[in-house]
């Protein structure tokens, strides 16, 4: 017998490979190819380091306060963390303490069936159609919680909010997490019914549409109840998830609302044009609202592009497994990191 | 039935107040008196705004590397996260799955009992003998794991080497945790043993003597088998807890050994200074190795005196439970705050 023994062995979650070479193009990890609000830079000039030898405020109010003026609802209604992974977790491990399954669909973000091994959660997932939409009716079997990304990743398939809603109003037994790290790329949000159901929980994040991926910032609104939940277990957890950086950086980059606008909708235009590129290069996929497009290739695999994308150091996402091994993840980025992109593409397609 | 029964419910942790008012003088929650080095300071001016779109190293290696050159460790026996809490409760999912209870004192951090109960993990605690000191024997029975915190909090007192070596030696098959937050002020650490033992985990901390709370970070230094392991689970839990800002800002204090033997040898003076300033007033403590005095007085009630400091905006901690509820932790501040700390003690007991 050793301590070994006694050890929480896992298959952890493999994060998208971070290369960090001059010139490479980087289209991999659905980061934001444009810099954060000029008041994050703004307000991280201005930190004063004298008070990082100071707690930072525990409730974060500073932040929360933020995020409820911007989305209209009280402060007692969100919470904050270390990205939306550190929300999700935290939510997994709060409400998902069912001895029946976790729903989620058989294709999407990586992590669910992480987390949920992590902390023993009995899962099930719940195949998309054959054009990767969701079918509604899987999620009516009895669950011990449901959590369905929308735009969903990797496909990038928004479901339209009354289907989402069948599911909230159909499981009042049940949270349902409807994780919209994606959702700011003209999607709609679910965030109207938060009113109305108090089993739903949207959880958004800082790192996509708000350019802040390096600076760890995540969010979920719902009703009091749920979010006094989750602060409890967090505060269980760690009672100083967020850094005063981070409380100032992301109070600075949420209260600059034309630039969000401004920089989202670049990114919905430079989709669409990347779509009608792609179609001619022989490419098809669902149509995406977030900020990357899952393609395949009427002739070549995916794997071989993404192979020969790489040798040139442009950077997607491949995902070697069922159902999607012949998809590409591509990430939106400028206008010049596209052009570049459809370069290379030419090259190797035609 | 409803969807509260699956909830996970806990009675969290409740951090010390963290009072803003202008000219108080708090002495509360063991922060540093003292700014974080200058270098941070610079690493906060130097930050690249652009950067905080694109996701942190998630191996979070330059801080990691800055670590394990200052410990004389190899990086892979180095494991960061978003201050020692973050570090410790990843720690008890990691190591403590066993159906044998958690050792651990029962005077000492309120957040271990917390952490078990937050993930299930069945503890018992060992009681401290009548001069807060550790019974080793206590630890020698059955376990799932071991946690002490060395200096102990809210005693003060350091446990010598060797008595914590019986400790780990007499327990291969645990995990024992030593949480050094407090070591660095005139301290001896377990570190060296780290290399002898596989099953010893060291836990240490930048919110101390690195004058760094506001930063959030934390670190662990143990064999490369038990950081693997617990790589394994912060990998599954989130990929990126530490912010660009985090890596940089830590890096840079770490860099800094100079202003770090400064700081803390001026805490440890100030604090010996107290130790007969508190003693001429009356009061009694072990005798602390840590940043902070646990003080009883030999007629006034600890509550009391709390209150009468209060009003005065000096805040320092009283802990309403067993054994313990006639004694305050008085964090050691600057000389010129204890000063003002005394004068407020003179007229409220003389």
């Amino acid at each position: 017998m050793s301590f070994e023994e006694n050890v929480r062995k896992v298959i952890p979650y493999v994060p998208g490979e971070q290369p960090n070479r001059p010139n490479m193009i980087k289209l991999n990890t659905n980061e934001c190819p444009y810099p954060p609000s000029p008041r994050v830079e703004e307000a991280l000039q201005n930190l004063d380091a004298d008070r990082m030898r100071l707690y930072p405020d525990p409730t974060a109010s500073e932040l929360v306060n933020a995020l409820a003026a911007r989305y209209q609802v009280n402060p007692d209604q969100v919470f904050v963390g270390v990205g939306s992974d550190d929300v999700l977790a935290m939510s997994f491990l709060t409400f998902f303490n069912s001895e029946k399954p976790v729903l989620f669909p058989d294709i999407t973000y990586s992590f669910y069936d992480v987390w949920a091994d992590l902390f023993r959660i009995p899962y099930q997932t719940c195949p998309l159609r054959e054009d990767f939409t969701i079918c509604g009716e899987d999620y009516l079997r009895p669950n011990g919680g449901i959590v369905i990304p929308n735009p969903n990743a990797p496909t990038g398939l928004l479901e339209p909010v009354d289907n989402l809603e069948c599911i909230i109003a159909a499981n009042p037994d049940s949270v349902v997490i409807i994780d919209e790290a994606y959702v700011d790329f003209d999607g709609e949000s679910v965030l109207p019914l938060v009113d109305q159901y108090e089993n739903l929980l949207v959880v958004q994040t800082f790192s996509k549409s708000r350019a802040m991926a390096g600076a760890r910032i995540g969010f979920a609104i719902g009703q009091p109840k749920l979010i006094a939940y989750l602060n409890d277990v967090k505060f269980s957890f760690n009672s100083y998830t967020m850094s005063h950086v981070s409380l100032a950086a992301g109070k600075a980059a949420v209260e600059d609302e034309t630039y969000f606008q401004e920089i989202t909708a670049r990114i919905v235009r430079t989709r669409e044009r990347a779509k009608e590129e792609l179609r001619t290069l022989g490419f098809s996929f669902p149509d995406s609202k977030a900020n990357f497009i899952f393609a395949t290739h009427e002739r070549m695999g995916a794997k071989e592009i993404f192979d020969r994308l790489r040798e040139r150091d442009i950077y997607v996402r491949y995902f070697n497994k069922p159902r999607i091994d012949d998809y590409l993840r591509i990430t939106v980025g400028t206008d010049e990191q596209m052009e570049a992109l459809f370069a290379a593409l030419r090259e190797i397609l035609l």
